[in-house]
């Protein structure tokens, strides 16, 4: 149940709202990312403050920190975080394939994949010990905390979800990169799918209290596998659709990839993009028909002193900059955020340069603002059906 | 000018209300340290909440960075660090002596002093570097921070503390530690004190926009010292007195110290002991009839996950223990502070675990509320003669 109204059309962008035990989302919306059960530096009152109407958090990385057992505990995530409004709960697939055993053993995000003769697929960094193990029933992991051993299968995913208590929770998947292969692309993608039919059989399962459950749609940059994957995963009787693995690529591959995604995927059901939220992005998939979409850009941005605005080339002002040593102005003069209304780019650079940990605060409440008073242009736009004005408007002004 | 009205007395102990340009202080009253123009982790919102009543900044770090010209063009202190109440500057003058160079080259707090053949005295961590030079006209450091040769004056100091603009601001003293001799402790203290009538003539020379002056008592831990020095900074006509320096090798040094030396100073104007604000200490230094200190202390404890309690052995609650893993409560039941409001034990042990720096953010909210709540709760007793009650009560329930 994931009750979603369409307000108004403006081509494919879409202005609508979602309604969640905990409240309402305006769409399109930005959801900034709390993965652990908090939102880089911010309180809750910070991000009331700001406007955010909704959080994602992990369920890969609260299994392994504090474990879902203690958050069902302590009465949930919402009441463990001390946040009353929507939130939403990743499965953790992308983590589990990108994050995991290949950021502890320094393979990074793209890592290559060595099938083995069992038919199980092994990514290693080395010959000798194995990482990560996917076969038909469950994926296996080591924790990158402890190097603890962990299963995950689509049901355990989904009963973890259940317990942390999300409003709208995701099926677990299998994430490939841009360097998979398509034979390679298209068995993940089968298992995804197959995966996708266990977790949605485990989520009725059981009374989900109000819970909603979204289906990834995945495939790669290949076009029949995401056709056949958006059909697929259409058709199932999911709440909603999130799109995620590999956008191929460029931006412009990544713009494919919807293009050929969204269309196919039904019209009264929201759709979340996984992962994406740089500006440009932003106008580009809400253009395509996204309605959801996070990403740890704003917060990752504050930590180095990065700051949103109209005025600088890509949106990005770097504070610590000698061109702020003493201007007196705030970051954006137009912009509302506790930031803006009381400090100068003078002190925010003399925080910075200090590593006072107060301007991190400062710079995530800033940029956060600016998404969400952006995200506001974009859903006034779409109602008024001026959305590419906007856009002009804002990518050709800077 | 530095109106200051004694409300009551309760033996030794005052309360009273001390008047400057942006508000009213009630004493007495704990200062939290903001050494650069913020304090760790918090904004002036959360310290308004707090109940906060004045914060102390430091001239020597502000003039080290972003140095007292940009803050004054920046309109002053107050205005660049959006603090609208009472604001205190310290000299810089523990720091010259113990911070500077000594941390830099990691002599640490307490270092050797070779006064030379010249009279003049160098702080050496090797032979070859002078590092601090104290002469009768000034003292010459080297920036912690680049190397760069920099040179105080006590009417240089009283120019920048012109320009930073607090309301409360203090001479410029040389520090001696634990380790000095009597004789180098008596030529540093009539060089201070000869320093401190030299900043008083500055001071008058132009006007102070409604600043205060507080001279500094030093002598180390001698009875003779403290006493002489007690008694030639009453005389000067400062606004109030600080007591600094050296305050002996254990807290009993410390309460001899002021025993000595409080009741000499001048009844109707504030005294501030620098730099001391345990929980233990209040109670000590207040019936000593102490009416302001300052501490990083609450804000050092809450970047490490010490957290303020009753409940406590040394009022201190380790909040990353096994023991907090599932506690569901807030880390004092009858506090009524954000964090306690809003967050368990549990959860603020899984962001320090995880090192979430909000983690810091909430840790400090409650150590400097229980600190709030502590001097409004010695205030009442001084106000109804109970301040022994409220001592015992407080150092016997733990």
């Amino acid at each position: 149940m994931l009750p979603f109204e369409i307000l108004a059309q403006d081509n494919n962008a879409r202005a609508g709202k979602l309604f969640t035990p905990h409240g309402a989302i305006q769409t399109p919306s930005f959801i900034p990312v709390g993965t652990l059960g908090a939102v880089k530096s911010l309180s809750s009152d910070d991000l009331h403050r700001i406007g955010i109407q909704a959080i994602i958090a992990n369920t890969y990385h609260l299994h392994l920190q504090p474990g879902e057992e203690l958050i069902e505990e302590m009465g949930g995530l919402h009441r463990f975080m001390n946040w009353e409004r929507p939130l939403i709960s990743d499965s953790g697939g992308f983590q589990i394939f990108s994050l995991g055993v290949a950021k502890k053993h320094g393979v990074g995000k793209i890592a290559s994949i060595f099938p083995n003769k069992n038919n199980s697929v092994r990514l290693n960094s080395n010959k000798t010990q194995p990482l990560i193990k996917v076969e038909e029933d469950s994926v296996e992991f080591i924790s990158y905390l402890d190097g603890s051993k962990h299963r995950f299968t689509p049901e355990r995913v989904i009963e973890i979800e259940k317990r942390l208590g999300a409003d709208i929770i995701l099926v677990l998947d299998e994430c490939t990169s841009p360097l998979h292969d398509y034979a390679y692309t298209m068995e993940a993608m089968n298992r995804t799918h197959r995966w996708a039919l266990r977790a949605l059989n485990q989520f009725h399962k059981s009374t989900s209290q109000g819970q909603a459950l979204l289906g990834i749609v995945q495939g790669g940059a290949y076009r029949d596998l995401r056709e056949q994957s958006a059909v697929f995963i259409r058709d199932q009787g999911f709440d909603g659709f999130a799109i995620g693995g590999s956008l191929g690529k460029s931006k412009e591959d990544m713009h494919r990839v919807l293009e050929w995604t969204v269309p196919l995927l039904s019209q009264d059901k929201p759709r979340h993009l996984l992962g994406i939220g740089e500006i440009e992005d932003i106008f580009e998939v809400v253009k395509r028909g996204i309605d959801l979409f996070d990403c740890v850009f704003p917060t990752k941005m504050a930590h180095t002193g990065t700051l949103l605005t109209r005025k600088a080339k890509r949106f990005r002002m770097h504070i610590i900059n000698s061109c702020f040593k003493d201007d007196p102005y705030p970051i954006e003069n137009n912009c509302n955020c506790y930031t803006c209304s009381h400090y100068s780019r003078a002190y925010l650079r003399h925080l910075f340069l200090n590593k006072e940990p107060f301007a991190i605060t400062l710079a995530a409440i800033h940029n956060l603002c600016f998404l969400e008073s952006l995200m506001h242009q974009i859903r006034d736009a779409i109602k008024k059906g001026q959305l590419s004005e906007l856009t002009k408007h804002w990518l050709t002004s800077t």
